[in-house]
């Protein structure tokens, strides 16, 4: 994914710069080290669109009022097998590692445990969340909602719902879990701007005009809506993740979600749910583990389509990012990188390109 | 959906018609109309690809001895928020609604509970079991894996993967859940044999070749594999439903995975995840309701796109079709009619159309 006119920049140096960019804005030191441990980790595994692209909207909620950086989060209700959380409208990196981590303790005896969330906000991306899961040998849920509504319901032309995420994380023997973490439109919404701004057109099925009909027009495509996966199928599946985020909390949906970029002194009340299975209360742990590597190999072992050397598991290549950009640094774009050294300039913090 | 020539035949006859076949080949009475209960459900919600045109296929792999009619379900084992199944190579039908039923009761206290299947054969209509789980005021989760494999890793060239179908459901006021159900494939693999039939072209993205890459020739991609939704997400996808419906069970994955219409004389060992989360113990259950209100309200009352006049809920259109099937008759093909008569005619059993 690393581009030529790319700068490289060190996770370290990265990690510092935005841990204490955090803590002049008001979030407590040990908070802000867990939301840009998140954060970065986006970055490492290649997910940019997750990583530090979002650290300057971020910052500028906090500062407009929109984002809490001193929230304590709360149990509101809980059993032994589920809670609700009130996330005190803090950070969603934050907000979602306690979740997920309340989550894990109380399936420590072997149970099955499921956390919802409200008054949290944009949590980044889902896998960190389901691998923190794996790690612990259970299988991993995280669903969230999208904290702008870019979709419709089928047949529909207004935004009511947002391209929800949501991921499943597996253990296994290897060093990274099988993760699947996903959203469920067709086309990225970036992938449209940057055709509009390129004056090129689209693929007729990537996203619909105001009209809510199909169109190839990039600049119309961002008057209207990004396209479902599958159409009907894609827009069941981004209003069930919608669904299994607030429903059971109480966080906001369709009308009353706002706009992550436009409403920052506004409170989003974006939920979640997080749920894990503790793989040794179905069968011994290496038995479930022998299988999973059968699975991977199946995968892997498959007679290649012309043209492909190799088949990847879903999070292995993420994986692969991480070593490299760990070692090598991490790939910003030109726009991207200046944005950052002018937001650092404002708080006496440089930061570095390597090499 | 019902086209000119098909035949419309009543609830009560399919049913007394399919229960008695099943009696006819051993299945235990009270067995035969919990499955054909389920197997008719689906015709009448329009769900036709896995009604009744699934019939013949389950009574010949009994007759085949690759089903056993007089299965006896047992617990491997049990938690308290957990249980492992073994199907007994029964009729997926009866397993799937006794592990579901299994998993409601081990809810009844409030916990958030799983049960994975293994030694299970097809089991119909995924909607089938979460809407059990709706009707406990529960939120439900089914997994399965495809009875076939279809589809490859993304870049691969061999079938190593069934498109893999999941549903959840919501409980809602009105008289239908919310319900997703869906499998990974862009277009079904009939509408790829109707095309070849008629030597029509398909869309490019529809299906691979034998070589693993796209083709537009519907005989080609009869040799080779439906293409996932979304490229590498539907291979992630379908590759997550797939593992959460075997490896916590030790059903068959991948590479052993047989073909429910090849191999009918050989045990399937298909498995299923069933989950459940009892919605009183995230929040009172009249909170709940009113936000399902008022999220289905946002869909309906979403502006519409030119040409359209309702938007619907996923389960609203399948909802529609039951109550209109249950009055007027299931409307059934003529090939498939047909082949029901025959079937019938060997036990000394009639059909007749509606009419």
């Amino acid at each position: 994914m690393t581009i030529e006119n790319d700068v490289l920049v060190s996770e370290n140096q990265l990690t510092a710069f935005s841990t204490q960019i955090l803590k002049n804005i008001g979030v407590p030191s040990n908070d802000a080290e867990i939301v840009v441990k998140n954060l970065i980790e986006a970055d490492l595994r290649g997910v940019y669109s997750h990583g530090v692209v979002r650290f300057p909207i971020y910052v500028k909620r906090i500062l407009d009022g929109g984002t809490n950086p001193k929230a304590r989060m709360s149990i509101l209700r809980e059993t032994r097998t589920t809670a609700v959380i009130d996330g005190d409208n803090g950070l969603g990196h934050l907000v979602g590692v306690q979740a997920m981590q309340l989550a894990i303790e109380k399936a420590a005896e072997g149970d099955c445990v499921f956390v919802a969330v409200k008054n949290s906000n944009h949590f980044g991306a889902a896998a960190y969340y389901t691998e923190m899961a794996a790690r612990h040998n259970m299988i991993g849920f995280s669903f969230t909602i999208g904290a702008i509504n870019h979709m419709t319901p089928w047949g529909g032309a207004e935004a009511m719902l947002g391209n929800n995420p949501f991921s499943v994380a597996f253990p296994t023997r290897e060093d990274f879990p099988v993760v699947l973490d996903m959203a469920c439109s067709i086309a990225a919404r970036g992938k449209i701007i940057v055709a509009a701004k390129e004056g090129k057109p689209i693929p007729n099925d990537w996203a619909t005009g105001p009209d809510g009909l199909p169109t190839t027009d990039a600049v119309e495509a961002l008057k209207g809506f990004v396209t479902p996966l599958g159409g009907p199928k894609g827009y069941a599946l981004t209003l069930t993740v919608g669904l299994l985020s607030t429903m059971l909390s109480g966080a906001f949906f369709g009308s009353d979600v706002g706009d992550l970029y436009e409403e920052t002194s506004t409170a989003q009340n974006s939920g979640h749910l997080f749920g894990v299975l503790p793989v040794s209360s179905f069968d011994e742990i290496e038995n479930y583990l022998s299988r999973m590597d059968k699975a991977m190999a199946d995968m892997r072992n498959a007679k290649k389509a012309t043209g492909i050397e190799r088949i990847y598991l879903p999070g292995e290549r993420e994986h692969l990012s991480l070593l490299k950009s760990r070692k090598e640094g991490i790939p910003l774009g030109q726009a991207l990188f200046k944005e950052l050294v002018a937001l650092g300039e404002k708080h006496h913090l440089s930061l570095e390109k390597i090499g």
